[in-house]
């Protein structure tokens, strides 16, 4: 973005010409030819036509044709409020802006070669819409100020967007969590089965996670809410704009503080991107349990035609496309965060063209957000259970610890029953039985303390049920999490 | 982490020579020799040191010793209130775990070589300490919920310590800037001479950011002061133990909602270490114009002894030392950011020992932080400022953008006045003069506006006064936004 | 890239409506309206919208149109040799294909809503052209070991184009530098002044990093030439495909060893990234340099029009755009790099969807390298120095070093020496006078060894001559560099 | 490393004193308590020793004493062909040097509290076993192109001793695979069941990516082995040492070519991280795979006790620590990488402090390398299979794709013969039979080409050995692949 001062540059060219036309001569002493090759490359003329590409954004900023009009419609009412314009200019500029508008969304906007920018495309047209009156838009404003003020309101907006989206998934796996609790399968640590849970449980285990991501982009959209515009390239507005006023205007939270901070510091980007990655992070992680959940081997899910590759006549070929792409793009997006940290490291300060690497970051993971989101949905709301195979999943070697906690309920010191659980295992697995397959006599051995009730403890229904504690997987537990997460998304929607 | 079951592993071996010993003949038909090698390699007996030292954590986690031991006093009180312990049985272990704390604290712990991590640790020497109740402590307790609180607690005072140091680096550049409000240089915008302005405006600028650094601090511990201790290994708490009751004990300001996704989420972790990375490239922006400003070709700043590696004896050559070094860590810190993230990625739900990555990124990027923050704090209260250097590199072209406000002031629309002032530049090059050494005639052919209050823009003074809107360059925006931070701080601590 | 089975799902759609028209009841008992909505989310009929896009990689893998039909023409020559084509067939094929690869050259050929890749596209297309033979083509051959085909062959290409525009780029700098080899300015360290150098040294200085680039671009390039086809989707080829034959047909240097690994390894993918990564680092570094040059401060050189956004018209206000994109893209660069890795740490082996994350990031960074690269060269070939203000730059404390070795070559055992030079660098300070204004008496109270010749010392031309070593300053050494650096490129190019 | 000059600040300090008992004033006008507090902040002094421990590296780069040692000898050997030293004094050095390395050696050196680096350390001490004659080693060497030199060799021999690993892993995996080449199981694509393979197959496919990594140490390894002594702090070696003789003297295969940049690139070691870090993806791959294999719903294998936390006892809960471990390492190795790219991107070029980030990421990878690969290559050796599982796990549908090949050695075109097999899929899924046990008559209702000699098609040995070409899971493919792997390894090795 440059500076102000450069803003002057295509009308400095209009400027030589004038005042060589005007008998002037071309002293140019320190740079005859300077645009010319020196020294081997290919031929440089005076314009390289690679650097021109290389420069331009409109190819991407585009995007930010509507916040463009937007933006520079609040600021013509801060000039005329300043009485930099009158209230007729004022209407003028605002009604040449809705043109421009209409154009963009009807598709009808013709970019020129020379519009290398959204923000010069639009004044560009507004002046051939309106006349003069357009040349007086930008007093006071740079480029500097206008293209961060452009990209918070895009990225406002997006966020809620994504928002929208993520509380969606939540809701249908918190609505299928209520739905299917009753449920039971094994639950894995390392991926060893370890304990009976239900399936709500591993259902809301992820959507507890991704209301953290919900709670963080509130608090990322926050800072997002902020108005740059009125800082100038640099030094501030020298115009008495009120800032307050396009605050206002532009529904902006608050306004920033500094001018060169304002001007040049993508914190706000940075988070987003960030915020995204660890979204990602859990959605791959979440994606990896199904892909797993969907083996052959595994057998406890099935994928809705719509999210496979595969097909419903070649079961033994389904491949869970949907999932892995899920799970991949959390490497994408993570390496646009990435990407962008590593721009900013070292940057000096106040705008460097370097910055201009935002907006790619942005809208790519916009983009990938949205998509992964809603197709997350969809795999959740389509998902087929194989609730059978989940059962015969359940194995009573998965009891061994409820077994230990039996006899601290009969008051045994707890690293004691774990002892004698492990006894029982050890015995089960000698004799080649399953573990609730000894017999009481058997297990008498061990300890005196066990009796006829200890056939309770194979029942993978009771097994659950105990564990009660708040954030546990009996069923009261359960619920309560239900609860809390829709309570969580009431609030966060207020 | 190991699940709950497998803390039963060293009673087992014990349980397995029990059940041997009476009788039972090792008929253990799926693994002779399992241990032994089988397919070249290494010889690899029943132990393989190197796993044992990639496996242990003790070298690092021993740094949780004080909140293990706070985590464990909770939870035992947690325990005799849900009737597992007795009062007596509590107070001893209360007893026995304050002995086991002294001793880590005058560093009279000795650990014993199957001390594998802190929590290991600290049980075994309870044991020696206090006998049989010790093996009633972890009733209920995993691992997976013990290492995470600790870990939580932790970080909860890091995050306390690294705000109060992050204050101070503020208050001291808020300080700093409040002094020196007075001091003009240039502004520069893509490293080139843009605008006047003032030094504490640039001050401000780097304060202003690492308010938000500040702010998001308190967020991300907001999420750290949660508690997860009741959630077992998996499956969550079988004995009723009350979590409010150990949130209220450990001051935590939240129970976690799902016991699968509290054992295993490092959601604040990833938080913790991206929040260092942002802040650190803050920091290493505000080095990178420090080690330019220190150049012998800019010479603004001069470094203090103390924080450079040259000498007063020898000015040529000193070198910023502690400026690149804060510029370098950003690196380092991100690394650990990007590297926890990678780690994440993919990884099935629920604990898994990849998690165990987790502290040494913690441990590191704290202290580089704590380091980080003192000194850069150091290197702002004690560097000399070359007030007359920083004056001369004060320009007249720099006043371009001021004179065409000079037209626009007069009526002139802006992009017209643009083009007049760059005009003006264009002739002063051509003349070979100073812009502001264009004489009132000269300036009047380019356009009839001007007239002999023209000689007040030259005044950089006067130049900077012009940004008054909040955020600009002014003396009285300077000094609101001064009021402004301050007033931020202040409600950070409270 | 699914499995061959999965090849077959278009045909499966087919047969089952063949079967179920013979009479067949849709017995379809696991999935009665198993595309339908279950949980809440949005409606999800049998085909999601975002699904098909989010899985469609037509959008840009189109850019393998060549290189797909270049394999698919090698392939049929391979199916011809095996004897499960005949040579007629052959020809219809290879014929079909070069119609396929004309309407792409012409812009012609026209994408249908099926062609969710470039190898379905292609091979729709040819079935619509020859007819029923086209199904011969895909025997034994998977979209697996077809797409990592087609991307080795279009990677191999970038490689070579690459590879020639850095060699451009290093030929240019190295004309540079002999062409200019008799100006001196000061080299830093630390951005503080250390000692004179050549400014040819410093040019060569980032050519040699870049030889290094060319020669790791070699070595990667071996890798990329390696090649998969014949490895099926992940068992092999069963059809007794000369694979020796098909990598001469492709030119191919090697073939891969085995087909699980040739599937789904992406290691050339990776190195590429990385490749590409150090290179931006070290351009990022060149570039930084020189826009310190830019400064005013420096004033060392000056940016021709064509690589700034200002003007010779307002030299105050060049901003080296150039420069900052070549800096920043580092970023970008490096984040496709750190996203890749990170998508395939922890993927279970042989081909996943995931991997489909590789092309994109390959595109992006090849045009972004070929970008920077030509820009770089143009930055060179006609960046202007401006000689007098860098032997301005030159001053006497930068001797220091050197008058420590004139008491060396005295006999002055170093570390003696360096605290005599010291000494007269704090004396000079102290009379605030230049080094090298010490009278000679002065010089001698500090030591006795210091005489008339002292004097030769205080000359910058005399200076860098002593630096003869290879590798250093000396005009003699520079010439060798210029003439290794030549000699690698020609050993390359061979 | 700062600038020789600044070698001689220490001695400055001296010099100061000396000159101002010599009656000097102190007339520093420009920094009146100039290390004292000027503005808020903590207190600080001439020295804060915060800056000290940020600053210094002795904690660290110790792990160099060796090399330091090393490189020191070859420096004074080439003083003494140069001249400067006498052979006497050379001697004195030498000896000197030996028992510093035998105070390392056996443990009993002494840092004193200014050894900020093992530089000085070394040097330190050498003067004070040898007197003034340790004053003449550092003549024209430079901290810059000592610490390079030390950091190459150092890494030099860390590559070596790491080749050695990676090659025993490879060597365990080609042995295993040679030994249990008869075993068949499931091989998948997209985490689903897809066509019959070798367990060789398997192990070679995470062999022979692990060759490439081998390939890449050895170019690495390479580029490390170039010495860099001899370029001083920047301008090169003022003394005319013989460069050639000190790259034989250490064993250098080449000599860096231009001083400024052997003193500051730090290729050689972003090469040797993302070496590692590519190397950690492989084995994350692998360990991923393993850990899916060892899951209940796999049984495929057995990891030995050495290699997890579980128990033969326990078999239900025997996690497999050793590969998540591996797995998790992929993130923090490639962290470092990112770190140091991140720190180098924008650097200026020469030496600049930051560089000092570059030893402690090599002393940690170098660490986790050599761990996971001796971890590896144990798990490797001493896991047990499980074939009958593996056998078990294989079914008809699986043979769906050799299916069409049948009838394309009918002569049937494949996409027909692809078509005819999903039918015969559907139709074995609709009348709920596996898809070898449609009877011939059923299967000829969908082509005539179906004969009795289908039957070979269902059997799985016979299914494997029709990919024989190259590459392919046939036993012939395999077992070239056997000889190439070994064939690699030697030709490595020579």
């Amino acid at each position: 973005m440059p500076l102000l001062p450069s803003d002057l540059i295509s009308f400095l060219k209009t400027a030589r010409s004038a005042v060589l036309e005007g008998g002037g001569e071309t002293n140019c002493s320190c740079s005859p030819g300077q645009s010319g090759k020196l020294w081997g490359g290919r031929f440089v003329g005076a314009v390289d036509p690679i650097m021109e590409k290389f420069n331009a954004s409109i190819a991407y900023d585009r995007h930010l044709w509507e916040v463009d009009v937007q933006g520079s419609k609040a600021y013509s009412r801060g000039l005329e409020k300043a009485g930099l314009l009158t209230k007729a200019e004022m209407d003028q500029i605002l009604h040449g802006l809705d043109k421009v508008a209409e154009e963009w969304a009807q598709g009808t906007f013709k970019l020129s070669p020379n519009d290398e920018d959204i923000h010069t495309a639009n004044e560009r047209r507004l002046k051939e819409l309106i006349g003069e009156t357009a040349g007086k838009l930008h007093t006071g404003r740079s480029r500097n100020d206008q293209v961060v003020t452009d990209l918070r309101l895009w990225m406002r907006q997006t966020c809620s967007t994504l928002s929208g989206l993520l509380w969606e998934l939540i809701r249908t796996m918190v609505d299928r969590a209520e739905a299917e609790r009753d449920v039971l399968f094994p639950g894995y640590t390392h991926l060893q089965r370890a304990q009976p849970i239900r399936w709500s449980h591993w259902i809301l285990s992820h959507a507890v996670a991704l209301t953290r991501d919900s709670e963080r982009l509130l608090e990322v959209r926050k800072r997002i809410n902020v108005l740059p515009l009125g800082s100038g390239a640099i030094a501030g507005n020298p115009l008495s704009v009120d800032r307050e006023l396009l605050r206002a205007e532009l529904n902006f939270g608050a306004i920033t503080l500094n001018s060169m901070d304002a001007t040049s510091e993508r914190d706000f980007v940075a988070e987003f991107l960030f915020w995204a990655s660890l979204c990602m992070t859990h959605l791959s992680r979440m994606a990896e349990d199904l892909i797993l959940y969907c083996t052959k081997e595994f057998s406890f899910v099935q994928l809705s035609d719509a999210y496979s590759t595969g097909s419903s006549l070649m079961p033994q070929k389904k491949n869970p496309d949907s999932l892995e792409l899920i799970r991949s793009k959390a490497g994408r997006v993570f390496g646009r965060c990435a990407g962008l940290l590593m721009t900013l490291k070292g940057l000096p300060s106040t705008y460097n063209k370097d910055l201009q690497e935002d907006k790619e970051a942005v809208f790519e993971v916009s983009d990938t957000m949205s998509a992964v989101l809603q197709v997350a949905t969809g795999v959740i709301s389509t998902l087929q259970i194989h609730r059978e195979n989940m059962g015969q999943a359940l194995s009573p070697d998965m009891l061994a610890t409820d077994l230990a906690y039996y006899l601290v309920r009969k008051g045994m010191p707890f690293r004691q029953a774990h002892e004698a659980s492990g006894k029982a295992v050890f015995m089960a697995e000698t004799k080649g039985v399953a573990l609730n397959e000894l017999s009481l006599q058997e297990l008498q051995t061990i300890s005196p303390l066990f009796s006829g009730d200890v056939s309770c403890v194979w029942d993978y229904g009771h097994s659950v049920e105990q564990y009660g504690a708040l954030g546990g997987t009996a069923r009261s537990s359960v619920d309560w999490q239900i609860r809390q997460v829709r309570a969580l998304l009431q609030t966060q929607q207020a």
